[in-house]
Order: C-alpha cells, then structure tokens, then sequence
C-alpha cells in the first residue's frame, strides 16, 4: 500500500479493503452512505464485500452518466440522505467514476452545510484526476460543472484493481489526463509515453503515482485556482465543449477522448501564438491521433462550441481564456485567442485527420 | 462610520452608500450583480441610487418569502448569472432580509465554485443574526437551512436606514435574536432589556453593535459549529419546527415570532432539566410573553413539530439535541430531551398563555 499523504487527507494507492477497512474503524461515524451507479453497485460494490465496516452501511443509487450529474439527481441524494436521517456527522463514501465523486462530493459538501465524504474512485480518469484538488460540482444548462464548491475529502482510495472493470475507451479516456501532465509538466515523462501505442502494455499501478504528483504539487500551490492550477485546464477548453455537443449526439464522446481532441487544437494555438514549435506539435497530434483516432469537428457544430466556451468557467469577462504549452513540460496560463484562431484549430485538427485518412 | 472588523471581513454600520461606493471603487470587479425580491427592489434599492458604481450593475430578481428559500429559486438565479455571462470574478450584492443573504450568498458561493459577494442586510434579523458567520444555504423537503455551505461575504454594510422600511413585526422579529444573543451570552444586557416593553423606544443603532460583539466572540471561537456556536440555537430547535409548520398555515409566523415561543419551550427544558432556576424562567417567559404575544401551540401540530426537529440538522443519530440554558449569560450545547418533556414544555407555553388570557 502506497501512501501520497497531502496538506488536508492521505491517498491510499493499492488494494482497498484493508486501507478502507481501517479507516472505518478508526472514525467513529454515526451512519455511513455508499453513493453507486448501476453499473459500480453491479462491478464495483462486491469487491468491499470484505469490509465488515460496511455491513451496516446504506446505499444510495443514482443513474450513471454524464448526463444525469445535474440538480436534479442531486435532489435524489439529497432526500436519500434526508430519509434515512442522516445527521452531520455521517460519512458519504462515493464509489464509482468522476461523476459520482464530483457529484456525490458536491452533495456531501452541501448536506447541512457538510458531511464528511471519502472518494473511491473507480475509473482512471477519477484516479488520476479527480482525486486531488477538490473540485466538486454539476453541470448545470450544458455548462459543466458550473454549480459547484471547493472541498476534500477525507480521504481517497485508489485500487487499480478496479480498472479491470473497465472496457479500453474507459482506461483510454483516463490516460489523456495522464498525458496532459506530462505535457504541462514534465517533459522526460511524456518523452517516454510518446512512443507508447499500446495502452495494454502500461502498468497503471507504476504511472498513476507520477501523475498524482505533478496534480499535488500543482493544487498545493493554487489550491483556489488563481494561476498556476490553470496550467491543468490545458486541452479542457475546447475539450469540454465538444464533450458537451457530443453528449447531444447518437456517439458522446468520454471526457478523455474529448480532451484529447481539445489538446490538438489547443497545441496548435499554442503554435499559433509561438509558445510551441512545429515539431512538437506534430509529435503531440501525431501521438494523440493514433492512440485516440478521433472524428473530424463537424463545421454545423462550430458555432455550438463557441456559445459554450464563452459560458465556460475559465472564461473572464467577454474573452475566451486558455491554457497554452509551451516545449513539453511547461505551460502558460491566461492566454487569449480570438473567434477565427480557435476555428482554425478546428481546421488544423480536422486537416490533420484528412492527412490521416490519406497516408 | 462604525466598522467592526473580523477575521476574514469587515462589517461597516452606519449609512451604506459611501462605504459601499469606496468598497466598489477599491475592487476592480467584472461584472456586479445586485440581488432583490420585488420589496427590497422597491424600498431599498432606491436608497443606493447614489452609488455611481452601480450604474452598471445587473438586477437579479426573485419573489420574496421564505417559501422561495429554495433550490428552484436557487437555479433561477444561478440560470440568471449564466444567461448575463458572469464570470468567477464577478461581484453578487444580496439585498435583503435573511432570505436573500442565504441565498444569495449559497449561490453565489456555488456559482463557479465561488464568486464573491457582499451581503447588505435591510431586515434587524439579518443585520443581527445572518451578517455573522458563514451560513448559507436553502430549504429542502420542509427541512430549514438542509442545503448549503460555510462561505463568508467579502463584506457586511448594515444600514439602520434600512429598518425605517419594515413593519413593527418584522422589526420585533429582528429583535428576537438581540433577546437570544443577550440571554445565552450577556447577563447585563438582558437585565436592561427585560425592562424595555416598548421596542420603538430602542435605539438600533446602540443595541446592534453589542449584539454583534456577542456572535463575533461566539463564531470566532467555532467557526463551524463544532460546540461554543451551537449556543446560539437556543431557542431554535423547537423554534424552527414552529416556524416551517406555521409556512403552511394562512396566517405564517415570522422567524423571531416562532423563536420567541421556542424560547419559552427551551427556557422550560433548561428549568426542567435543572439548570435554570424558576425565577428566571418566569421572567423569561413573561417578558417574551408581553413582546410577541404568542398563541397557543395547537396539540394537532405536536406530531409535525417532533418529526421536524428528528430532521434538524443539529440533530445526531437518533436522538433530539437542544441548547438550554443556564443562569441568564450562560448556555449549555448537546443536551437532550425526549418526545414526552418536549410536549411538557409544549404545555407549559400553553399554560402561561392561559394564564395571561385570564390574568
């Protein structure tokens, strides 16, 4: 069991039963909650079949997907919680991916103004990404995680055991965060990731470490996100507005995929405004392109993409702000770009493709 | 210009349009936001029409009342700042009584994972009560205050102007708190208030100071209710299940009104409970009695009360916790009292309110 013990709670890094197991036993909760999907009560949920802790623990149930982490699932926890008469010194232990930890932190953070929540993530995405920084909330009008708050957990188990549940696109969606880190963050790392195609042949168990290391140090320093913690929002502006559109259409896209997209253009308005040289953009395309194989950007959508990067968090006043990379491993935060750039990253992302389908 | 300065934010008392003006002028804001229902819109707002920084300001309105004190209301104004484009450095000014601070300031510090706001409290409840200590939030499912956060405003403006724009109730419901601050906290202050029958002979702008003094002494100690605040919900545990009972009710109570009769309970529960002596608990009751002029508690309603108060949130497990009280100036958290003294104390408000009907 490995520990990344951060300023407010521990990280435990291995099989989760044990490392659960004590934790239960040495906090003593009045009642503790296990927040699931249908698919982590079905996958997920027997694996702390062991916890004798949790024999007594009620289950709260929401529906997976993106497209329910809204109020109105948030109502359902709430009144779940309410119903089974859950004081303030209760515990929420969410088990499952981004959504529930964001969603079921968030409800948690706000349940009489505060129980205490444990993340068990689930899915390599929330291992790497959401388990450090804090970053609770719901999408909210198709913009997401616009209601939110600011708050840790407890503590956050992460069992690589459970990515065995997960189908490839899960695993390879999470891995886009892990190489956005390297990109921001650290050049020798994504020197050796770049000449990974095959997913399967990675040890996740040996690269989640590294990668919760650069997410800590970064959050310990900009824990409010008033600048260096922009750095991690590289990929994630346009990245999360075709996640969004996408989520409309017959295919959505998982964050990942999404984000990988939103890395090819964002790398080439970084080229644009001459923070990054060619080769290093063709490198992170051409990497990204074959691990990921992305659709070109549909042109009718384009005005969709705009409207809700305006909207979007990061957005301050009237300009649309990015992060943008410098050479591999640095990054630089509140960078501009205007309508016509970010279309011709779209252009760029798409005529890369066409080049694709060519060769 | 009184100033009475906390940890993390000032309170300025006195007349509010230059401090608000310097305030506004020394914060380079985006966009500024004014939040107020359809009264504060029409009696208040007008009162700020010197502040030249507000020229721009956007208006958020809502319906006023407690029964809006709720998430629909909550994604109305969150949909409001959305649709305006707010950012996260953008500015939201809640006009109003404690509704609108609540609410306001939960939706302010959710919106984004937090924008800053100030409140400008109109009501005596508010300016008493809600300008110290971080508690935000909204009603859910009849349970009061169920949903919400700890955030503090940038900054307090309590304008006693204000108080000239209520009714005799509201003021004399304001004044419930100022009772309650000086009997949980101040000996000598409630020695001098217990003679005071008549409230327009008060002077606002001298009792709020020292009543704020008492909550700042209080919420610095326990910012997050751990045990020296919850002397504060003396009073209110009973009080609040009156108040959410009497919402469905053609002739609703206001919020001092119903605390005023929990008073009497809890006062009796302190007597019971052997730690008040019965000299005071008369004086207690008597003078509260002369002020608010309670009616009886209607015996059918008894069951809604008790199921209310098992849902509070100062309520651990199974059991139903309160705050007595001791010799005036004094308190004592966490103490309990079961279904049958709850209905005694229930008798006895009845009983004194026989009593005055045929004295």
């Amino acid at each position: 069991m490995d520990v990344l013990q951060l300023q407010d709670y521990p990280i435990f890094i291995g099989p989760c039963e044990e490392a659960l197991s004590h934790f239960l036993g040495s906090h003593p909760y009045g009642e503790v909650f296990v927040l699931v999907d249908e698919n982590t009560e079905a996958c997920c949920l027997p694996r702390l079949s062991g916890v004798g802790e949790l024999a007594k623990a009620v289950i709260l149930r929401i529906q997976a997907g993106e497209t329910f982490k809204n109020l109105d699932t948030c109502s359902g926890i709430w009144r779940q919680l309410l119903d089974a008469g859950a004081g303030r010194r209760g515990l929420l232990i969410n088990l499952g991916g981004g959504v529930i930890g964001d969603m079921g932190g968030f409800c948690a953070a706000t349940y009489k103004r505060g129980m205490d929540f444990v993340q068990v993530p689930t899915t390599l995405l929330s291992q790497v990404d959401a388990s450090i920084g804090g970053k609770l909330g719901v999408d909210f009008h198709e913009v997401k995680n616009s209601i939110g708050v600011f708050a840790n957990p407890r503590a956050v188990f992460i069992d690589p055991g459970f990515l065995d549940t997960l189908s490839f696109r899960e695993v390879r969606s999470g891995y886009a965060e892990i190489v956005k880190h390297a990109l921001i963050a650290d050049a020798g790392l994504w020197n050796a990731l770049k000449t990974k195609q095959e997913l399967a042949a990675l040890s996740w168990i040996e690269l989640i470490p590294p990668s919760l290391q650069i997410k800590k140090r970064i959050v310990v320093a900009d824990p409010f996100e008033k600048g260096l913690r922009k750095t991690l929002n590289f990929g994630h502006t346009i990245g999360h507005a075709i996640e969004a559109v996408s989520l409309q259409a017959a295919g959505p896209l998982l964050h990942g995929e999404a984000i990988a997209a939103g890395m090819i253009c964002e790398a080439w308005l970084s080229f644009s405004a001459g923070l990054l040289d060619r080769l290093d953009l063709e490198a992170i395309s051409t990497y990204l392109i074959q691990v990921y194989q992305p659709q070109p950007l549909s042109a009718s959508n384009y005005p969709a993409y705009l409207q809700l990067m305006r909207n979007d968090k990061k957005n301050e006043a009237d300009e649309i702000n990015f992060t943008f990379i410098g050479p591999p491993g640095t990054a630089h935060v509140n960078q501009k770009a205007g309508e016509a750039e970010i279309r011709a990253s779209f252009a760029y992302l798409n005529g890369r493709l066409g080049d694709q389908g060519l060769g």
